[in-house]
């Protein structure tokens, strides 16, 4: 064998992700993971250490869906499946967060001792086992002959299917030397070879295209996944096709083109925009998620006759389905061929007009009218985070500028996750737009229940220096739960915390601690918080907290709940 | 078949855990488990809602060490992932609490209905596959006819090993009724009849008993899943034998009899014990768990021709393992039978003597003496906590008085879980002394790292009420992974954090939030901070900060292991 140059393997590992854009890496520190974090900050990565490990896997969750790639650390045991909801919510919404677990050093898995981390009984591959069910694939380093490939595989692998790998690193291999051979080869996702099928699946999507009376573009949420949100960008502008996004879609098509709807609701939105949809005789739908969340519990479905879906690696033409087919190679086909002039002038429906008119400064801020009044905020590039609750619910509504991202509860809906999310995406942000130093903004709106499940990560946030405004809901408790089932229960409140003393207690430098801090119950007192530089482009961790009804929400599916639980309670009274 | 009586699923499991001494349930709602939780308050339970799941996963095992049972109750995928963590922590340690998830309805789980809090797959399954690693036994209850025996089976086994176990909990099930008749027999922890053998281990046991001539017991933390820590308290008074325990033993043994010596150290404790324990003819060894961390490296083991040791269902005497044999019922039938005057006098090595004279006002605070100034707080009956870290290695040093109990890491070592163990451990005293009226104190040493974990659940310690200490050691991080690895890494290194604002922040009253907040940096601060009749005998949560060096360690494994780091870095530097 001829000799290579040799690298140390976890240099390896943080050559290989450096080479894939990430340059933050996750996590909490532990015994097994010592000696691999030893090398983060040599190799050129920057060491974010998080609170705890579910902050550190949301975090990191977070920093994927604007970066592409990510990677977390944490310890074997309690590091690892401390992360495993947040890992999981990776899994249902494809991030591809690459989990490196630092295990006991191989002897001591060999000799089944005895270790702190285990149920002290030897067994050391139960917590891998049941990594199985929430990663795409996992892998194990055991020798420096394959640990090379292995690292290589896992990576593509999370590449292929945007989805969480789980890579158990023993704590005796950081140094171990492994060829660097390989390193010069990149890791790519790859693609199918071209089936047979191709040019008939393409010829018969154009056909439709030209013939279609009443066609429709719906951009779901998988649509990143697939890798072609900037071909969805040229087809939505040289088809002009009325467009409309799911829930999840929202924030990958740029909304301020004209023939752009934004979020399509079923009977939850407009009218003429359920009609015009229902009776399309062409709707192409791009990474469905039909999860009864995203989907207005399927009604925002299209109708299979009309439906020409892509998917991971099958395009759905009425019944047909034609798999092992790269939907990115198909549609760059369709968008070199398509002929402009062949395309029917749609005309889609009305547009809905937003406007803050009936807002009078007087009234208390409540749902209805606290989102028109914080849209205004949002600037080109900025980042906006609407946690599972109410805030979701009205954040979809959002009118987004430009190049802005929107992140709101699609399917995992785990509450908590935002507000790690929200310093993952804003780091991913800033490294991305470095050095060019423009406005590197993420605004998270959260309600007071899921803001406790997590919220000493705004201590990392500060040390972060990261420029993030965090608008609280207070609305005493789990709004979404009391609306669901349970309005008057005691199990839906949360303790009254103090939400005005976050950033004293979590360190915020004393000008931030007195300059960075808002309130406001009516809506004269929202607007003057919404003037405000420091909150409009200020710099570091900015506090809003505002004050709403308990039982108060948005017209739309949490009204609906609401009403069938209070007839409920009608028809008991009655009975 | 003849009629019977019936009950509603869900008031046939909180009866169940009423009956086996339950008093409160902790957990956070969630979609699916909603309608179980109505039941929850009209049982007659009291519903403790935490933050979030992992911090009442934690709570739970910590109700579940005092109670000796505890309920849990989190939602399908996002909550019960969040909790398992602090599920497997319970299976390492011993801790029985009942994980009941709220399932979705049978009819979408059924329908492979593409919900939320899945991967929108159909997969339902996913999550009870992965409690099997971490839980003794799991159930999934489907119908009427079933269910109840499910329930009774499971809570059994919980009681039969002292460890979790997992309930799934359809949403479509709490109002379905079932017959009440097995409510009428009540669950016990069932052993196994008498084998042939077990005349013979008494008596081979006594005979060793009466021919020892320098014999020790040895308590380790199994001792209380035997259910045998009354019957060990009147062996050691009745024989005088000389009484070590291991880490986790402590809190077990009352160390105020004089043949108590508290924890067995092996080298790294004095030496006169050492050599007693070493030379030992018998050692009666009680639950041993020989975890690296809970037994000195092993080093703390006794010699296996010296030990007699009982574990769940097996009794070993030199080399032979009597197995199917019930620890409990052979160690009464050894107190029934044994005859005083047939045991010799065992002189046991002398004690050492702690003593304060060495300690000066201005001296700055420090692990050496940190530990002897707190002890003199604790009084009969608290409960001592001291988190995984440099508190746990100074804390297994404590003199208990009488009735207290003492937690500290044992071999899950999972930081964060103390401080929410403290709101469950406190919980489930007061429930336990009422309506005495009692002091009911818990006090928790914890370091700034690991505080920083779980800290939100300060606020559900307000909200209950409890009477907690909190004395935080602020080294700036995780000392206990600089001493281990990465002495001057930045990793080891934590967010700054004002913890004095902790009260205010988490919603204390407005007189705790002024009165209830102490900080010490030297000795002469510490002894008047440890005056103040608010530290020693306060009503709801106080806090003492106390700051000490980042790399300061008391004299033990933790020195040990920083001098093995300082020794490499020297090598490393002549190398």
């Amino acid at each position: 064998m001829a000799s290579t140059d040799t690298v140390k393997l976890a240099d390896y590992l943080l050559t290989r992700l450096l080479q894939l854009g990430v340059q933050s890496i996750f996590g909490v520190p532990g015994d097994y993971n010592l000696r691999l974090l030893d090398f983060v900050v040599p190799a050129g990565l920057h060491w974010v250490g998080n609170c705890n490990e579910l902050n550190a896997a949301y975090a990191a969750d977070g920093y994927a869906r604007i970066n592409g790639l990510s990677a977390l650390i944490t310890t074997f045991g309690v590091g690892e499946l401390s992360a495993a909801n947040g890992i999981a919510g990776a899994y249902a919404e494809r991030s591809p967060v690459i989990h490196i677990v630092g295990t006991p050093p191989r002897p001591l898995q060999d000799n089944r001792a005895l270790m702190h981390h285990t149920f002290a009984d030897g067994e050391y591959k139960r917590f891998a086992a049941m990594s199985k069910h929430i990663t795409i694939a996992q892998t194990e380093l055991r020798d420096a002959t394959t640990a090379p490939e292995r690292i290589d595989w896992i990576l593509q692998q999370a590449l292929i299917h945007s989805r969480p790998v789980y890579l158990e690193f023993p704590d005796d291999m950081p140094h171990v030397l492994v060829s660097s051979e390989r390193l010069n080869t990149p890791i790519k996702a790859s693609v199918p070879p071209s089936p047979a099928c191709e040019s008939e699946v393409i010829n018969r999507i154009l056909e439709r295209i030209y013939s279609a009376k009443q066609p429709a573009i719906l951009v779901d949420g998988e649509s990143k996944a697939l890798g072609i949100v900037d071909q969805l960008d040229t087809l939505i502008q040289s088809t002009k096709f009325p467009t409309w996004t799911s829930v999840w879609g929202k924030g990958l098509v740029n909304e301020s083109y004209s023939n752009v709807y934004g979020l399509y609701a079923a009977s939850f939105g407009d009218k003429p925009a359920q009609e015009y949809f229902e009776s399309c005789d062409m709707v192409l739908t791009f990474g469905p998620h039909y999860s009864d969340t995203n989907s207005y519990f399927e009604m925002a479905v299209p109708m299979p006759a009309a439906a020409i879906t892509f998917r991971d690696s099958t395009i759905q033409v009425g019944s047909d389905i034609y798999r092992d087919i790269s939907p990115f190679r198909v549609l760059s086909a369709i968008l070199t061929k398509l002929e402009s002039a062949r395309i029917s002038t749609a005309q889609g429906p009305p547009k809905q007009v937003v406007t803050l008119d009936d807002i009078k400064s007087t009234d208390l801020v409540a749902q209805k009218n606290f989102f028109r009044l914080v849209n205004p905020l949002f600037r080109e590039g900025d980042i906006i985070l609407a946690e599972t609750g109410t805030a979701a619910y009205g954040g979809r509504h959002f009118k987004l500028p430009p190049k802005s991202r929107l992140f709101t509860a699609v399917t995992w809906l785990s509450i908590g996750f935002m507000l790690p999310a929200t310093l993952g995406t804003a780091l991913a942000k800033r490294e991305l737009n470095k050095p060019s130093g423009t406005r590197n903004q993420a605004i998270l709106i959260i309600g007071d229940g899921s803001l406790q499940m997590t919220a000493q990560e705004i201590s990392v946030m500060i040390k972060e220096k990261l420029d993030i405004l965090i608008i609280i809901i207070n609305n005493e408790g789990y709004t979404i739960e009391r609306v669901i089932h349970g309005r008057k229960q005691a199990y839906n409140d949360v303790p009254s915390w103090r939400n005005t003393k976050a950033l004293d207690y979590f360190g915020a430098d004393e000008e931030a601690v007195k300059e960075n801090t808002f309130t406001a119950r009516t809506v004269g007192e929202l607007q003057d918080v919404l003037k405000n530089e420091r909150v409009k482009d200020g710099k570091g961790v900015r506090i809003v907290e505002v004050f709403m009804e308990r039982e108060d929400v948005q017209e739309g599916p949490l009204l609906w709940v609401l009403n069938k639980q209070l007839a409920e309670e009608e028809a008991a009274k009655s009975a």
